[in-house]
Order: structure tokens, then C-alpha cells, then sequence
């Protein structure tokens, strides 16, 4: 690389999500030096979180090294830690090492892609006995409770426990909710069946609660009327304007009929709703910028904080009028890294960021998607031929896509569910004397 | 099924490793009914287990649920639990479920095959800073200790600190220790070579210390000298008649020198030495057949518990003059399979057990690796592919056999490491101010 003067043009990338790696893709030739920052090694393709949950796919596949993706570039620094802070004046970022030390980490712009975190709306104590899907940890977590119920109803020779180690509750009937519901009804019903001795998997109950009136609220009515449909035939119980009041070790308290109705479920989980993450609310405050209800920092048509022309915000953390799809952080992480690379070039800036809607789709059992572009719907199989081409396209690393490829296979075409370890230590988590699933 | 009154024997396996899998396989037409009882859901691939350790393999393709090996199978029942006892009186085991309750499983005929554990030669404390590897919880773990090590020397700024993290330490060179020596290696030297800006992983000591003469030393003594100099070749540092004396946060005391010496280094990892079950002590002292110095269970010709012909222990807790190997115990469970099948049929029982010694293998690097078949001995890239032959046809799945097969060419014709995630939770558990490690 040449040196010129601008070679020394820090880029602070924090998030190794979509947005953060667009970002950082796209400065690959730029002259500049990039320091992407994330609190684990990998990127996480989110859309397929689902499928590691439910035993698809392997975490390894949705889920590539950092270091790996970026393997040839020398532009560029991976960092794991925390970033807890911003120094706006300082023009630098906190970090919190995995050791515990803090360290400053300069820049001259700085790309915040930190993505989303769950919500519990205020409810946090729901989060041990109902965990939410947004991360490699949770996935775990749930493979675990999810195969560990099979196999407890098949041990449990009380017909009301059993009937309780069979009832999956899932909260939250969005694009996750929807697919892990599928999922669950097609393990059940499907993948698993037969392989009990003792449990009748067909008594399986899977049932999927929302508090509005439709399910995949961001996609067109049809689509969803087709959805639901769809799901009922799978065997998914659909309840809408259903809000849940309550969580406990052993059920679910609703909203619905005289004085709350219960539901007897051992595992439950929840997909109903995510915040900005803290560091939303530093910069916002740092900055001036503020933030709307769902405590994302307001921006510039052109991403950037106000009066901070060196700060952006993509993806999650953004208040725009725009959904949480990968296609917003993408496009976002990389537009920003173009006005960054056109000011250190003295070109003039772009125009402002528009978002081009690439379209939305959701999963619902094999051979069953629903996909919404422009005014265009497509539902069942070639919902899903079109899921299943995209999502090849977009996982990153050939040998990531020939393996899920495979995998799919195996669990479309067959029964299989080849990647559905629960580790001693989960097991032992739920070793309670009364038969009722700990939080690990 | 014929309803026979042979139908009804009843046989109870302990444990779904190698002993207990051909065992219940061998059952498959049997007019028996097979009840399989194992502590996790899944058959453990013992020999590839070490390559989950190390980034190649995911979990799901060395760890097959049973379910699904059994999926077709009509007179087998699995069941979760850990066996705590047998009541060879009343012919019952005891059963300890995941949710603490006790049962009782009874039997016509009794396979014991729980293997064995890990053993620490009494100090028990060593473990919590040198995990071994014996199952996928211990895979998992060292995983993330390993690839975090990476990360860590990447971030540390003190260059002594730094040498710590980029320290390795294996204590004992048979063949897990060897090849775990043989993988890190690879890891540092090539793998992971140019991921890190600011450690020089060619700085990397990986040390594999044993306090026999040689390395593998269950295989003939040439081979053990070329696999040392194969070692060596790549970067390990042999170090024999050692012994470890202490194992602290920090690093190891070995016997050697004036008043031991000292190896700084954050990871260990203990592959030193197995010892049998505490089930093996309560068999043998309920049926009065004694254990060897290993703690294993002394049996008769036909693998049989003296006084109990109809309990039979296979694998490493029988006290024979045997490696600890798969095909010992795959020799054994299909061959008291078989004396059951006989039994039933009322013809007279097979001939005492007698070992068909197929050969031993060790990987020492990718194309590396040696063979002792008989007399005759292979090693380098002939070896190699032998191994890669016999691993590829004992694995269980064509889905495995498959992945398995292209992790392998992106591991050893590339440089790729796919499996290699740290969950939050593991990263955390690190985080102590010191930055030493801490067990999770």
C-alpha cells in the first residue's frame, strides 16, 4: 500500500454484523485502516439462528471467523472486546477487553453497527424460563431445551408432566417466532417422528402467541393470512391479540378470558420485540442526538449523528423509519463506507442514503415461504425456492454454503437432524428434584 | 416381531459408546428387546474428537444422535440417564434421570460399556486449569480456550503475557496428546498464519511433555521415533521424561532441573491418563469379581462378570490386556451381542472372546500420520491416507461421512477452521482483572 498521507485514516468499525461487515468489505481497496471491533469472533448470519436452534445447521456455518472472512486483507485489524463507550471529543471508542482492561481505540470515522439486543418490554425476570434467539449463545440454549424436552416427555411417566414437556410456547410471531414454531412442529411431526418409544410426539403442541392481530406484521395482509394458513396446517396453534402477562418455570399466563388464561408448557421462548443496545443511548446522549421510543439514535438523512459528520449509524441502532432486515445494515454499513471513502478521496459527498427494499421473506416448514417484493407475493414452494436461493447467496465462505446446502438436504429431503447436541453441562442445568427446566 | 417367548428377553446396554453401539446394533434381529442407556443423546466418535477441539469438525459430525443411528429400529428403546448402580441380585440397573429422579431398569441380560474417564492420578485440582478431552463438553471447552488464546496474544500489549498466551501445553503423548500437539501446531504455523496484526503467532510454543521414554507408546518403537520427528518438524517441542509436578493458572512445574522447572502458559490441556468409572467399583464389588490397578472390572474369557453369566462388560472397564481403543470395544459388544443371540436361541455359547488386532493409528499433522497394522508400520502421507480411509468408513451417516469429508479438504488442502466459535458465555468466563483465565 502506497503511503500517502491519507493511508492513516482511522475507520472504527464497531459490530461485526451485516452492517459492520458491509462496511468493512467495502473500504477493502480504500486507503485507509480499518479497526473492526466486535464481542466475538464471528460474524453472525442472524436469519439462519433458527435453524441452529433446531438442530439444521451447526453454529459453525452460520457463523464464520472474522478473521477468516478478512484472511487477505491487510487494511484491516479485528479486535474482540466490548465497546462501552464513546468519546465524541476525543474522537475515540471504549473498549472492554474479555480480560477486563479498558483501552481507548482513535479514529478519525467511526461506523457504530453494534445491531440490536432483546427486550423483555421491561419484563426481564420472563428471560430465564422463556430465552430469546439472538445470538450463538442463545441458540445453544435453546437446542438444548428444545431436544432435552423430547427426551424428558419419553422419561416422564406422569401423563400431565409429559403433556407439559410436549407444549412448546413460542411469544412473538414475527419472521423468528414464525420459523421456530414451523420448526418445532416440524421436529415433531416429522423429523422426530418415531424415534420415541414412550412419548406420542403426534400429542405435541406448538403454540405461537402474538399480541397483534396477524402474524409477520411487516409483510403484506395476504401474505400473512397465508402464513397463518399455513402454519395451522403444520399444526402450530396461532393465537392472535394475545398478550402474555406472565412467565414462569411452568407456563405462560395470557391476557385472554376471565381473569387470565394459563398455558402448562415447560419450554417457552420469546420473539417478540428488541431495544437499541446501551451504547445507543451513550452516543445519542454524548452527541446530542437523541433517540425515538425504541432507543435508537437519530441520524442525518446521510446516516451520521447530528453536528458529527465522522460518526455514522447503520442497521439497528439507526432511527429509521425502516425495518431490522440485513438489507437495511447492509446497504447502510455500506454506503457509509463510500462517504468515507469519497471525503478521504476530497470527493463531494453522495446523496443521502435510500434504502432499496430488496423485498422480505420468511421461512414457515420445508418446501413453504412467504416472500414479499415490491407488490409481488410469493408463498409455498416457490416462496421457498426463492428463500433458499437467497439465503445460499448471501451466506458467506463456499465451504459454508456446499455444507448447509447439504445439510438442508439432509433435513428437507430427509428427516435428519444432524447438529442437535445438548452438552452434559445442559443437561445437568435442568437436574432439579421437582422435574422442571432450570435456566442454565 | 415373532411373539415368541424369547421375544421378551430383555437386554440392557450402559453406555452408547463404541461397546454399546455395536453391541445394540449386533441385536438388530435379535428376538430380544434392547433397552440402551446412555448419559447424553448422542454416540461419541472418540478419535475425532480432538478435531472438534481444534476448529475442523463441528460437533453434531463426531457426536450422531442415537435416535437417529436407531431410527429404523424397532426393538430398541433409548432412554437419557446416567446408570449409578447395578442390583445384580435383583437384575435391575439404577437409573439416575436428568431430573434427579432414580428408577430402576430391569434386565435379562446386561452389557456394561460405560468406558472410561479421565483421570487425573489423584490431583484432581489440576483439572480446573488443564481440561481434558473425553467428551463434547471437553471439546467445547477447549475450543474456546484455544481459539481464544489467539485472540487474547493479539490483544495483550506486555510481551511476557503475550508469550503466555501464545504457550501450549499438552501433557501426555499418546494419541489424543499428540494429536492436539500436531493440530495446535498447525493452527499457529499455518492455519491461522497472517489473521493476527499484532501477534507473531510464529512465536508459538506448543510443548507436548510425557514422562514415558518416548511418544505413543502403545505403537512399535520406530514408529514412536518418527512420530517425534514428524513433531518436531512441525514446530512442537518434545519434551520426554517429564513429569508434571503442579498445574497453576499460569503455567506447569515439571520434575526436571534443580527443584522442577516452570513453563509459563495460560492453556494446558491434560491427555495423560484414563481410569474406569466409579460403576466399575460398584460392579465388581456387588458381584465380588475385583478390579485391576486401572480400576476395571476383572471378567472371564467370554467378556462375563465371574458367578454372572449374564453380565458382561466390554470395553475399557474390562480388565483385559487390551489398548483402549474402538475396536476393542466394537469387538466386544458385538461379540457379547452375539453370545446373547445364541443364548436365546438355546444353542450353545460362542467361543471365548479373542481381539482381532485390525491395527492402531495416530494423525500427527494434515498428510501426516503413522500406522502400526501387524508388524508392518506406515507413516508420512501413506499413513495418512489410511487414516483418513478408516476414519471416514467408521463414521456413522452418510451426511457425515460427507461433511466430514469436505471439512477435511478445507482444513488440509486449505487452511480453513470453520468450527471454531467461543460462545459469550466462554469469553466472559475469562474475564478476570489479571487476565488469567479462569475455568468456566
Amino acid at each position: 500500500m502506497s503511503e500517502s498521507p491519507s493511508a492513516k485514516h482511522r475507520v472504527v468499525v464497531v459490530g461485526a454484523g451485516f452492517g459492520g461487515l458491509f462496511a468493512a468489505r467495502e473500504l477493502r481497496s480504500a486507503a485507509v485502516s480499518v479497526t473492526l471491533i466486535n464481542g466475538t469472533t464471528y460474524h453472525l448470519f442472524e436469519p439462519l439462528l433458527y435453524q441452529v436452534a433446531t438442530g439444521i445447521l451447526s453454529e459453525g456455518e452460520v457463523a464464520p471467523p472474522i478473521r477468516e472472512i478478512f484472511r487477505r486483507r491487510r487494511n484491516l485489524d479485528v479486535q474482540l472486546g466490548w465497546v462501552t463507550d464513546v468519546d465524541v471529543e476525543g474522537k475515540a471508542v471504549l473498549v472492554s477487553a474479555p480480560d477486563g482492561r479498558e483501552r481507548r481505540v482513535p479514529y478519525d470515522s467511526l461506523v457504530v453497527a453494534a445491531g440490536a439486543r432483546n427486550s423483555y418490554f421491561g419484563n426481564d425476570g420472563f428471560a430465564e424460563h422463556a430465552p430469546s434467539l439472538k445470538n450463538i449463545d442463545d441458540a445453544l440454549e435453546l437446542r438444548g431445551r428444545i431436544f432435552h424436552a423430547f427426551e424428558m416427555a419419553d422419561l416422564e411417566e406422569d401423563p400431565e408432566a409429559r403433556r407439559r414437556w410436549l407444549t412448546f410456547v413460542i411469544i412473538g410471531a414475527g419472521p423468528t417466532g414464525v420459523e421456530l414454531a414451523g420448526q418445532i412442529a416440524e421436529l415433531a411431526h416429522r423429523a422426530l417422528k418415531g424415534q420415541y418409544r414412550h412419548a406420542d410426539l403426534s400429542q405435541t403442541r406448538v403454540i405461537l402467541l402474538d399480541a397483534a392481530d396477524r402474524v409477520l406484521p411487516a409483510f403484506d395482509a395476504p401474505l400473512s393470512v397465508r402464513a397463518e394458513r399455513q402454519l395451522t396446517r403444520m399444526g402450530v396453534d396461532v393465537r392472535l391479540n394475545t398478550r402474555v402477562v406472565d412467565v414462569d418455570e411452568g407456563g405462560v399466563k395470557m391476557d385472554t378470558g376471565e381473569g387470565g388464561e394459563r398455558i402448562e408448557a415447560y419450554t417457552k421462548i420469546w420473539a417478540a420485540g428488541v431495544a437499541a443496545p446501551t451504547l445507543a443511548t451513550r452516543i445519542a446522549e454524548a452527541t446530542g442526538a437523541g433517540t425515538d421510543r425504541a432507543g435508537r439514535i437519530r441520524v442525518n438523512p446521510d446516516l451520521t449523528v447530528p453536528g458529527h459528520p465522522e460518526i455514522f449509524v447503520v442497521g439497528d441502532m439507526a432511527a429509521l423509519d425502516l425495518p431490522g432486515v440485513a438489507q437495511v445494515a447492509m446497504q447502510g454499513g455500506r454506503y457509509a463506507a463510500k462517504v468515507i471513502q469519497r471525503r478521504v478521496a476530497g470527493r463531494p459527498a453522495k446523496r443521502p442514503f435510500h434504502y432499496f427494499d430488496k423485498g422480505n421473506m420468511a421461512t414457515i416448514g420445508r418446501f413453504s415461504a412467504v416472500a414479499n417484493v415490491g407488490k409481488l407475493h410469493f408463498s409455498g414452494l416457490l416462496g421457498w425456492l426463492m428463500w433458499l436461493g437467497v439465503h445460499l447467496f448471501y451466506l458467506i465462505g463456499f465451504k459454508n454454503k456446499v455444507t448447509t446446502l447439504l445439510h438442508w438436504v439432509v433435513s428437507f429431503l430427509g428427516r435428519g437432524r444432524a447438529e442437535r447436541i445438548s452438552t452434559v453441562q445442559q443437561i445437568h442445568a435442568r437436574n432439579a428434584l421437582n422435574g422442571t427446566p432450570r435456566a442454565t
